[in-house]
């Protein structure tokens, strides 16, 4: 948690651009939601030429973002000040560069997620702390194993 | 809103197949929800054979489509009329060439949405018909705008 | 449904590995959940190096694994044991191989749904372990039949 899938024109980023991308985004999650670094997934689709259509017309310098979020829940009232923080943080790939883009999410169940086979410690738990600093998943002394 | 993901073979279809069948979705949404038609993203996922597997078995002949609709919500004795829709317009380029296919979908939040980090006016807004006739998002006057 | 999405290094799986894995996959619903083996449709998506970060930081030996499950509803308290069925089912694939792995699902809605434009029967109804026997969808005598 959370999933982004980022699929863009298969040259829009260099491999440094998306580690820069993909590190911005993470970093948002570990500022403002206090999240463990490593809860950050971006998965990047290059895609190629005449794949994505917008509006029925192919649009190849376009980027479409796509979120799961799973270990927090945000008050309705949160999420646009969230939205305008991540347009923020993402123009230096997105609108910077002249490149349309859109961007949703949603809210998956928190219970249906699991790294390594763990269950993910309570949010802001002293054992989700533990796994901060960690930087990986490990199964406590006795609670949350599932196997 | 909506999101049209459409996992299919590598040979499916051609570039022009590829755009009406694009530009069919994307006129469905302007029909049947008075969507600007910009709202629609479909993006077409060419699988290498032996990647989609149905029932455990490698189906190089079949199409998987999800859907994500963000900008309306369907009252539930609606959605199945609306697959029907679907499906009639969606025929040409699945069930009459003979391949498999299959299709769900989810509503996700409507405020967990932007373009261009704009806020989406609201559903059947003048400002939504704006953007409906400009074929782009854009800041209106006053509200909406999220920078 | 259900639709798995597995996110995987580009050299992770033979075509016998994936035919193994998405079979291990299918059976588990069909013991599970009674479901027609046919429901369950598995995508091996092939990532490229630098393709997936974690916690901002490339990694390729991870295998993140995406879930919409659709047929069937899981009480909350079912949702653990689950997750702890799956795991041991995949382990194979994932954790005996030293890949990292993280699996998040979510439960779309069930009208929202057509193979082959036709809905679905009743889980567990007399219709359904006739499509289940079958092998594949086909209308009914009268009802369901979308066209």
């Amino acid at each position: 948690m959370p999933l982004w899938h980022i699929y863009c024109p298969s040259d829009a980023y260099t491999p440094r651009d998306k580690e820069d991308f993909a590190d911005s985004i993470s970093e948002l999650y570990v500022k403002h939601a206090q999240l463990p670094k490593f809860y950050v997934s971006v998965v990047f689709h290059e895609m190629p030429a005449g794949s994505l259509f917008i509006g029925g017309r192919a649009n190849d310098r376009f980027v479409r973002i796509w979120i799961d979020q799973i270990a927090r829940r945000m008050q309705p009232e949160r999420i646009e000040p969230w939205l305008k923080v991540i347009a923020e943080a993402i123009a230096p790939w997105v609108a910077d560069r002249g490149l349309g883009w859109e961007l949703h999410g949603d809210e998956t169940p928190l219970k249906f997620w699991t790294i390594e086979g763990l269950v993910p410690p309570p949010g802001g738990s002293e054992e989700e702390m533990r796994w901060a600093r960690d930087g990986f998943a490990s199964p406590p002394p006795e609670t949350h194993a599932m196997s």
